[in-house]
């Protein structure tokens, strides 16, 4: 059995994981927060080390000395240029213009590809996941932002310039809140974990009555998506508005997609899969409402099947690709 | 020299054109009001004649009595099912399930393809037209409505069931004016021909100083998009305006199409582009100051240069591709 070692390179993890070349098994899960501080190259050996150790683990799980690896698939915030597999510039780390496919390589002696991170998180949910074999795929992966990918005949879209894909900055709203990205009213600045959040503490601040409040002792500021879940999940009729709202705004751009893309599905990756059908619910419904009949009724909008892991499982998929032709 | 025949079918008129192979002549072009009240099968014989009318005036043109005619590529409102070339419904022309393509087919006794009229628009202008041989080309048809295309690799990209491309019901403002296709917000109910002139009519009787009154005699509900522009080539400032407003939705949208796209060329076609730089450079403004930097530095933004052919040469261009798998 030949093997594939995938990276995730995240603003706050690297996760890495040696994948079975078809896919059907993981092993030697790895997750540590990326050593952002240090430095690109300080990142660089920190893949290294955790590629070594998911190798060591994958090889006492399979009861073998020697392992055939083929490679690594990196996933990487962008933009880049993955052709020449270089990270062009990332905000959240601070690089810029960085070879980071080469120098992954040369640590780790194996052949190296690279592609965006949020790309790799909908290309795994399309190799392995919640979107498994479908002609046409439009993914989000919405955690501290939102980012996108598609997925077309198997392979990920482009783009003239390795840039695509970002919906997470599609205007909902031309005359909207500001984005960080310069643009008014981005899908990200609504849907986002984080956005989530601040509409929530808007809110309470405004005086909203809610039990969101005492579950941070009275600690607004460190409210986060994740307890907006859990008071939903517990009943709160304030935290559902704030989920209901998402929907609104979540369906304006799925709606959009379908509109456009005319998807068989749409897949949601991330964080805000934890608010589970409290959001997808009301999700769909504001979609039917808006986007095309006929392009609704061939769509699935489902959650994806590997959290934590969809980004590893598409850095290997676009390895396949990049090396052979197809994942 | 082998000929191929486009039809383009609209809500208003019929246009009919035999085009060279290549692409690099047409002759016989025909312009006729569409047939709408007498039925889908009086436009078929419409189309029938048309054709032979075309092909006769390319025979005088020639010189040729015996031409070689391969087939007819239509172009006609949907949503549709290109592969068994039925037109599923179209508001415009009241047809429901009509198998437009054999019924063409038979009645001229020439192979046929279908597709969507928009499509085969930009379709064209990707073939012979402004955006001629780019990889990734993302294109707008505004006229009463917005229509859309998206040509990846040199084929018309339909998505899952034939629908993509609904660029003109992407919502920009998702509490926005209720859309005909019922969602909020659409682009096409801000940029639209018809919105411009609604849009600016709304402003005149709001009491708005402008020529334009004076331009219709007073009779502000015959104020046409038109009018609009010829305002504003004459100086009027509120027309310049309307225009600036326009650009600031269209910007909206083709930068939310940027980033998602990350095209090689935005190709923009129908009565919009007789607004000229007067609309194309705030435009480009508007793109520039909301889309990725590195996503807005790869993209032009050009008008389409096949004015009322279009259409024709991109249902040819449509012929090609599903007869023999490339343009």
């Amino acid at each position: 059995m030949r093997l594939i070692v995938g990276v995730d390179i995240g603003g706050t993890n690297v996760v890495v994981g040696t994948l079975a070349e078809d896919g059907s098994a993981i092993y030697g899960l790895r997750k540590e927060r990326t050593r952002t501080n240090d430095g690109p190259d300080a990142v660089v050996q920190q893949i290294a080390a955790m590629v070594e150790q998911s190798l060591e683990a994958t090889g006492t799980a399979l009861a073998r000395e020697d392992l055939d690896v083929v490679g690594v698939g990196i996933g990487s915030p962008g933009p880049l240029d993955t052709k020449q597999g270089i990270v062009l510039m990332t905000p959240n780390l601070g690089w810029r213009d960085f070879p980071l496919r080469d120098r992954v390589s040369e640590a780790v002696g194996l052949p190296a590809t690279l592609d965006n991170d949020a790309n790799c998180a909908i290309f795994g949910e399309w190799w392995r996941g919640g979107a498994r074999g479908a002609r046409v795929v439009v993914g989000l992966t919405i955690g501290t932002g939102i980012g996108g990918g598609i997925v077309l005949d198997g392979r990920v879209f482009h783009g003239a310039s390795d840039i695509a894909g970002e919906i997470g900055h599609m205007s909902i709203d031309s005359t909207g809140r500001r984005c960080k990205c310069g643009n008014y009213g981005c899908l990200e600045a609504y849907a986002s974990g984080t956005a989530i959040a601040a509409r929530a503490i808007e809110g309470l601040e405004a005086g909203q009555e809610s039990g969101l409040p005492e579950r941070v002792n009275g600690n607004l500021g460190t409210i986060t998506a994740q307890v907006v879940y859990d008071a939903a999940h517990d009943g709160d009729e304030y935290a559902l508005e704030v989920i209901q709202d998402t929907a609104h705004f979540l369906g304006t751009g799925v709606a959009n997609l379908i509109n456009i893309f005319n998807p068989e599905i749409v897949v949601i990756c991330g964080g805000v899969t934890a608010a589970g059908e409290r959001l997808f619910g009301p999700l769909r419904k504001e979609v039917a409402r808006r986007a095309f009949k006929p392009a609704v009724e061939v769509c699935r909008i489902v959650p994806g099947t590997l959290p934590g892991t969809a980004g590893v499982h598409g850095a290997v998929a676009a390895f396949k690709v990049q090396s052979w032709g197809e994942a």
